[in-house]
């Protein structure tokens, strides 16, 4: 298997979806990205969402305006704090728009035996760690591309 | 293997890689998909791209503008027909961006036996055919998500 060509299809076949799923809720890649944060990391502040997906404040009120206006995060205040303000990803809404996807994954992972699954889970849990580790090598001090 | 939670995180870092990417040579999501379609498809017309990449002829004009200015396809006459301009992709210009990643990818890829590494060939073959069912049912008529 050569690296190169499967990744560069499949990423180009990832980021198309997703530019089908942002044009569909009218959110960007970027909205969907800290969407996938929220909802994972559970509700964050606009300053710790800012700090994670490395965006300035500014930039972040507007993704979470356009999230909110999409039906697929809420604003509220912190259970623990209620002058604090925490964004919230509000279950399913997300979900509905992935659902088909979702369905044609777990199909395609049980045309598989365990052991094939268990190669390919190995394999996707790496690739993340390589995508993780080279964004951050292209995100670093400039001229080092 | 769930295919919800690892597509899900597979797909958040490969977005995160390309605007990364995007950040590094001042070009977009949407421009990068367009150079993998010029350089996979080779030299496009102007109209030519619009179709695959379902765009405007005006923002097609914008896509290649800031392609050019990066330095990663360049406008030229078509050989077999003078009054054509197609773009053509610069070899190695996008791909010195990518080396990291190509490298980092075959070294995983080694830790596999020629097995396994045909089954995750396999699963990769078929996740990208999924994708592009499930971004063509995204963006058929409204209504259908």
């Amino acid at each position: 298997m050569d690296g190169r060509d499967f990744g560069r299809e499949l990423s180009t076949a990832v980021v198309a979806f997703h530019e089908a799923v942002g044009a569909r809720l009218g959110v960007t890649a970027v909205d969907q990205r800290a969407l996938a944060l929220i909802a994972g990391k559970g509700p964050l502040t606009a300053g710790e969402l800012a700090k994670e997906i490395n965006l300035t404040p500014g930039a972040v009120t507007g993704v979470a305006d356009r999230l909110e206006r999409a039906g697929l995060v809420r604003r509220e205040p912190d259970p623990g704090d209620r002058r604090r303000v925490v964004i919230t990803a509000i279950p399913g809404a997300f979900g509905r728009v992935f659902a088909g996807l979702s369905a044609a994954m777990d199909e395609l992972s049980a045309r598989y035996t365990p052991e094939e699954q268990q190669v390919i889970g190995d394999w996707v849990v790496r690739t993340i760690a390589v995508l993780k580790e080279q964004t951050r090598l292209l995100n670093g001090p400039p001229g080092r591309a």
